[in-house]
């Protein structure tokens, strides 16, 4: 038999109207098409109304896996692809879709890193209310959260860890398509939010991802169905690229540990990597430490990768790596060794139970609003934050209280803010006379 | 009792992003939002790409009777709306969707004159390559297609009816809506349309509108479902702003008449409007022309509406409001009395059967691009459209064919574009061995 070769098939450009039509219509875009969707967004063809009604389409007729795989390939090529091969260890990343007090990658960081495996993690910006990674590990003085692409992979080769800002010369497109979103109600997308997010966490050249998709009233994702949806899109695409991935769905229905803050979450964070800290966290940062040392291939057994994180966490290695990495970003480590350091608020307030009861339900997204009102975040760019306010000693959902008996410690300065942030907190919490059954804090597994 | 009087409620302008969220959650628009974002529109407060976003919405969720009527009103009042209280006589016009052929508007207007309605019509915009009314008057020498409102207030006064280019200042927002939805591929939304329709005929003045809504390979509407949708649409939307208005759904599964063109389509009126030529035109000239005197109210029953329609073409009176039309607009009435006056293709070429058989389909549009090639429309604005190009004996559905017996007759000058209309031409037309059933020229009536 003979081999025949077809000519390389050339692609004629279609209009662009023709590609919104085309979606409208429910169809499934070809790869040619969406490079030339991206290629035409990165340098300003297309207009962006065609761009809204494109994405509005998408929005309502969906993508195929093939085409979420396409659009996230597209985006990341789009930009800088950071290239870690020169460094042997596993390369493993870790990503949130974001939760209120949520503090895991403080931990996982340094543990995944005395693990032997080698985390290159820039963080994206922040969504609604929830404080990012970044803006925490600010409350430390001097560190740098935003180095330079050399520094990165200089810092990852020498230490086995960083935590940077996103640079823009990293997926480009995904910051004007984002942009874009944004304003036309288009972010709850599936496959938008698949490629958007993995074009930039594998275009940091990280060979495997452990994903952590948070369901709840502190997610942007409040149901529990399209969580599940978007793990595993999330999972599809990252395989399809070549990349290994396993995602755990997790609950977000309440604040997760103890605070909500800046400061004071680095606090428990310094707790959790000496195996203390509050249950729901230390179950969180078991099960996510296991699946990253399983995914780098540090650990083989479920047994070995448990055995793994408990030793990483009881000798003091991984809290050893989180001072390491704060020294090589510029902070003062003396923190780390001394949490007493940083500098409390000047005043605090307990929030009283108004009646006795059960905690019912605690709405996490009012808690972050109301730590952002005593000036955790900022309203505008010139905003300074507060890294001393916050509230900690959250009483969990499930937990008896007496009336008057202290649901939450709100720790502040500026006395005017403190009403409207009161308000938040009290409308967060609801009491009930049975005890609730809490939901599980990880749901699904998906790899 | 009592009787409590509110204060009037406030109108808090919301995002954009909140209404785009709104309506693609499927919520429904009160009439201060609707206003809103014609407002919005009209002056250019709300970007581009939301309203993109925001119409690609509506094309997925649909917006109910109330939001249709309460955007077509917003839309007409976005401009001037045209006062003829000040004429004593009924003012009925008439609009379709476009079809390929459809001279009925040139028959229409004269007979209703003659019939003692009053005739406010302006057109629309072409699309595709459906030739307008005003392209074909524009075939008579001298004739004028863009009056001035006050002129066109003025001759309806005088000889009660006029046919001239819609004005920039009715329904402002309609063309910036109309633009947008062109190239976002938003154009088939049964409430734009509608809306867009509306606004525009219903600012002309008129107290009523029959429409002819056509489907089928010649209409923009494929779907008779559609058309049945749109045309129930359009008469509700037209009533609850306290017009009369009745709608035919019409088929367009094949050329209108025996001709299409420009001078050769208004020649086939001329003969129309002496009560000859081709059946269907006859049919549609009767069924609609019953419809317009019966809206107007000067004819109460079917049998007098018929013979008020009969009378007017029998007398001649249809044809002289026709002349009295062209001359009050500058055009030529020497060509209505003597049609040959026209100026002739320089060629004709017969297009020969291929085989023996029944005339089983007729691609409209096709045909219509035919037309389009030799010349009868242009492709750039400097274009000059010629007007004796086109076709005539057009042999439509069900006809019994000899092999080599002509299915047209093609009018030309212009050797070189002959052979690409040809293509289209014989593409346009399927035979088969069997008599095939036409479809009924009037599928529905919606009053």
């Amino acid at each position: 038999m003979t081999k025949h070769t077809l000519p390389p098939r050339r692609f004629i450009k279609p209009s662009f109207e023709f590609l919104i039509e085309k979606k409208r219509d429910g169809g499934e875009f070809n790869k040619d098409e969406i490079r030339y969707i991206v290629d035409s967004t990165l340098d300003g063809d297309m207009p962006r109304h065609q761009l809204a009604a494109l994405v509005m389409a998408v929005y309502f007729q969906n993508m195929s896996a093939q085409e979420t795989a396409d659009l996230t390939e597209e985006m990341m090529l789009s930009g800088e692809v950071i290239d870690l091969s020169g460094i042997a260890k596993p390369k493993i990343d870790k990503y949130s879709t974001g939760g209120v007090g949520d503090k895991t990658a403080l931990v996982l960081v340094p543990l995944a890193m005395a693990s032997g495996v080698v985390v290159p993690m820039m963080c994206g910006t922040e969504h609604d209310y929830v404080i990012n990674t970044l803006t925490k590990l600010a409350a430390i003085p001097g560190f740098k959260g935003n180095i330079s692409n050399d520094q990165f992979v200089a810092q990852l080769a020498k230490i086995g860890g960083a935590i940077t800002a996103q640079t823009p010369d990293l997926a480009p497109v995904e910051a004007k398509f984002h942009e874009l979103r944004k304003e036309t109600a288009t972010i709850p997308s599936l496959p938008l939010i698949t490629g958007s997010v993995l074009s930039k966490k594998l275009a940091e050249g990280s060979e495997g991802l452990v994903i952590d998709v948070k369901w709840g009233n502190g997610s942007f994702i409040k149901d529990l169905e399209q969580a599940k949806q978007l793990a595993r899109s999330m999972t599809r695409v990252g395989r399809s690229m070549k990349r290994r991935c396993v995602a755990l769905v997790t609950d977000m229905n309440q604040p997760l540990g103890d605070t909500v803050g800046t400061a004071l979450e680095v606090k428990e964070a310094i707790k959790l990597l000496k195996g203390e800290g509050p249950e729901d966290m230390k179950d969180l940062i078991m099960k996510l430490g296991m699946e990253i040392v399983r995914l780098a291939g540090v650990a083989g057994s479920t047994l070995s990768a448990k055995q793994t994180v408990q030793r990483h966490l009881a000798d003091g290695s991984a809290l050893d790596k989180l001072k390491e990495l704060v020294k090589a970003q510029g902070g003062d480590p003396a923190y780390i060794d001394a949490p007493d350091k940083f500098v409390p608020a000047k005043h605090t307030r307990r929030l009283p139970a108004p009646k006795r009861g059960y905690v019912h339900t605690i709405n996490a997204a009012m808690v972050a609003h109301g730590v952002h009102i005593l000036g955790a975040g900022k309203n505008s760019a010139n905003d300074k934050i507060d890294y001393s306010v916050g509230v900690s000693e959250i009483k969990k959902v499930g937990t008896q209280v007496k009336q008057g008996e202290p649901l939450l410690l709100i720790h502040y300065n500026d006395e005017s803010k403190l009403e409207a942030a009161l308000e938040y907190f009290r409308n967060a919490y609801r009491l009930a006379p049975k005890r609730p059954t809490p939901p599980p804090l990880v749901v699904e597994r998906v790899a």
